[in-house]
């Protein structure tokens, strides 16, 4: 059966990266005990310890859906609230994953144009409310990279979270793209996390190569208390843990995590070379990871659906590409031809 | 790394098989479009109505805590109840999954020696109660074949079907191992499903030799309405579809759904031959599917474990033997003689 | 025990109005059977369904966080979502209640400078995602009169509910102070709710001048299947259902239901009579039914407290006074004079 | 309207006794601040920590569905369990309601002949699985008196909290008739909750005399973090919340909480020696609360019927019989006499 020619509408059209195969391709050899006691989930929870210097609690889930929602429902009550971004994945496109998860946690949304949470914006919605009858804000949770494409830095975090701190908020990160924000900062993964006053992190695997998994890390141990149950609870205890765990040591092993991250990042940094120089055209947000959102007439958006582009359609009339592991640099330039032809 | 020696504790111990290996390679060649809008999704689900003869609505989750747990939630409220048999999965391993998934919903629990529910078991519980301070019955859940190793025949199925309908009540069947009570019955999928009344079905492909992944089933369509927004927000949608959806064409268009569990079948008729001819142990139930459950004194137990072997330990005193795919006939031999020698 | 001065923060800082209590006193008569089988509970449904003109079914709930909440689920999965005005109390002043009983519901908030939801914000909302990813729109919520004290006309509403039909939307109502809005319009019940195409109704009696207790009617009866148990498990269901019944046959049957409101919006009227004339302080809202919402600079706002009035301060500065059943026509000269005295 | 001739089926068939009755209309002399900020809350709680000499942290919810379930919920989250009696009304009478509330904690039901559970049948259910496919056993809940109208022993709860902290178990007690304990017993409320170990108790008004209302005490007070939150968003907290509170003054202030409970079972042992002498009929439970369980023929059950008397039928055969404040002693001479002459 064919798949498709090579898109960049999201990085999840990509497949599974040489590194993470050949991992799954050793695990699949012979029989293993089941539901994570086996030594493949071990090793992979020990190299992500590794690669964040950090005696974290690792745990691993389906995808980033469940991951994220997850670790939100573990940091509050069901009449507790998070606040996040007007763009965070989590208040736009899980279906009130965080809502069903957490029996009711509601999502408080901060006015971000850029999609990026500042301290202010968070005070300012920590403290709109006090009284019973509005649910308490307990977490907030950053998206880095953010769903625009910008990456916070190390500074930047800090200052959220001791606003965090201040107010009595946990901090959460979720990194569907989290490779990518180390690729672009070339910082410790260490440095943008627990270090920066995160206190868990949902470590995106499938966008960076693998098939399906995401890893849930708590710095701060004492919230993951009891954590297993609630993931076998609510459906993400697989069988065949090793199949979750094997790609997870074959892509820090191999460096590939990186690797990948930096290479979908070049190919971002590729593609808006090119549309920079143009007229009639822009980028919508600056390029700091695998992300690129064209701002462009609908016209020109309809020539490149016309020509059998895909990609998502954003506010006002942009059009969002995303480079993954596999990304080619023809089919870049092709685009890249494509958009210079239409404008 | 290396995995461990066959054993036969679970036949989730097993990893992929060659079939579904082979589709999960195909399918990794290049890009597809994600969260299920892609030609192997399409294909598994075609193949899959094909199987069983039926125009069924198809779901695919990532486990079977998670299929079974959604499709009873989609048959009933917060409010109602859910008929299983004492040893059904749903009520001995699921931690609470499907009263988490449901909000809720109760599990009515019939004692059943064999592990095999009854029409009068059913009327009984679905009768007991008709006030406002019960939750209202609304389901019956069977597991085909039995978490005893028991295989439901169409007629006994047929006679539950009928009480169910009369009683109001819709009827599932947990298929974790499906293809195995289609191998001994040696039946089209239809006979023991929709023609015998089963209103949904969760068929398992992890057990049946993929790495994650079973199908939902809705025979009654109209039972499905909007139920993939229901796997979306409970996490159940994987983004890279494809890699769920291809082992299923796989295992369907090679036929190895069906010679895997004949395969397991077989192994536990070989081991259960074996053990009958002894004294002092025996089978705690008849051999119907991939499972012997052995009756033995704990020390023939003990001296199993002390030889290596890992098994689950079961009511009074048993241990569960499953066999998968890959069960050689060296290594059951090997049980078998270890077995002999304790007796 | 002193209660306090008359006060118009709320209209549940009134008491129980002479009508309800005579009427609880009766029921208090010697023994009851219990769980609303009782006559008082029967007596109130049926007079419900006299007053407006059909044969709804009728439930009893605790109070208006329930009632409207328990309804909401009704109308919806955990994945469906609800559309509501940005100053819905569902969405303001529940704490996450309806995304509680409904497992998981979104609220999709319209922007409504002045409270009220209107066919094209109902439809922007309805319309502007069809994926998978966000939850499916399934029920419109309209407060009757609004949280700003307007009040929805019959062509008004009618022009919703067609929206809504044409959308695959049901149409609930908040009903907390309906009795305001028939006493403003002097239209039947049934013009507002059913004859409209509104679907469910949460009837408040708690501000109508009782101690506990709404009414929720479902016009189309084959919304409210086992709603009785979900009322039971959500805690909803009076054991001496009698005393929740009887308060609304003693309004129902005398006119206090109605006469109440009357004096309520009267009470409005003649505050914002005195307002009107004034400089420097306004209305921020017509009024239509008991409330008003004063605009006025902070000095005078912090005069009135000092004072010793109590009130909620709104939007940009504005005090809200909300009048009931009790409210005396010399305590609002009072309240007149007072900021009369500031301006 | 009238109501009906005294039965005895349930201890909720009763009014408002005349203490609280006063305290209401006490309560309704004006205006007062809504939510609990008003004085008749601050009274009431005040002296319910006096009468407990303790300084526990006081909720008050409308009915003992929801004070149960809620404090279940505050104890465990969604994969824990809850061990209870087989006969404990949150297993048999909550339609699910603890399930409800927790998003999915499973009872875990020891069985217990006659309601009582003992140390080592929680024992026996807590360390029965320790694997994380089953929910994870977190609280114990006690009836006092239980089901079955029997009084625990300061010592046998002692022995039960003495397990429980073993195990990292919390102890709750569901009280819906707490006061009869207390006069069966005797001893001060501390005497059989915080001073024998107890961590939550629920104490039933409703059934002690009051119109709605129970009342949450959290001994360790570290446990009802937030509380107030999770009942406003249950839809448990009263706008008008005097009208809960004052009728707890009443109660407390005057002793009718105690006298009244003695009462009820003063009846309970006046119709119980006049059923002890007869043959062919007996007591299914030695009476030591306000309960009576009459073994008797179903001839005579269906004779009692057909002379109008109401009651509630049990395990194996027998009829409950509960006394409330307002038994008349000629009522229950009237049931004996009846009873005598079916015999």
């Amino acid at each position: 059966m064919a798949n498709i020619p090579q898109q960049f509408a999201s990085d999840n059209y990509a497949g599974i990266c040489p590194e993470a195969w050949a991992a799954l391709q050793a695990a699949n050899d012979g029989s293993s005990v089941a539901y994570g006691n086996d030594d493949w989930t071990i090793r992979a929870a020990d190299g992500l310890r590794a690669l964040f210097e950090s005696d974290a609690q690792v745990f691993f889930a389906f995808n980033g859906t469940a991951a994220n929602s997850l670790a939100l429902a573990s940091l509050c009550q069901s009449y507790h609230s998070v606040i996040c971004s007007s763009s965070a994945h989590v208040e736009t496109d899980e279906c009130g994953a965080p809502e069903f998860f957490s029996n009711g946690s509601k999502l408080l949304v901060a006015p971000t144009p850029d999609g990026k949470l500042t301290p202010q914006a968070i005070r300012d919605l920590a403290i709109s409310r006090s009284d019973i009858h509005f649910p308490k804000p307990r977490v907030v949770t950053v998206t880095q990279p953010t769903e625009t494409g910008l990456v916070y830095t190390p500074d930047e975090l800090k200052a959220i979270s001791a606003t965090c701190r201040e107010l009595g908020l946990k901090l959460h990160m979720d990194g569907a793209r989290f490779a990518h924000a180390c690729a672009t900062l070339d910082c410790a993964p260490a440095d943008i996390t627990w270090r920066a006053g995160v206190d868990v992190l949902c470590f995106g695997g499938t966008k960076n190569g693998m098939a399906v998994g995401e890893a849930v890390l708590f710095f701060d141990t004492a919230l993951s208390e009891d954590f297993g149950y609630r993931c076998k609870q609510a459906g993400q205890l697989a069988s065949k843990m090793r199949f979750l765990a094997a790609p997870w040591v074959g892509m820090l092993e191999s460096g590939a995590w990186l690797k990948n991250a930096q290479h979908g990042n070049a190919c971002a940094k590729r593609l808006a070379a090119q549309i920079e120089p143009l007229t009639g055209v822009g980028l919508m947000f600056p390029v700091e990871a695998n992300a690129v959102f064209l701002r462009a007439p609908e016209a020109v958006l309809q020539g490149l659906r016309d020509r059998g582009w895909l990609f998502y359609t954003f506010i006002g009339g942009g059009a969002r590409f995303m480079f993954a592991w596999d990304a080619k640099v023809e089919r870049i330039d092709e685009l890249a031809a494509d958009i210079r032809s239409l404008v």
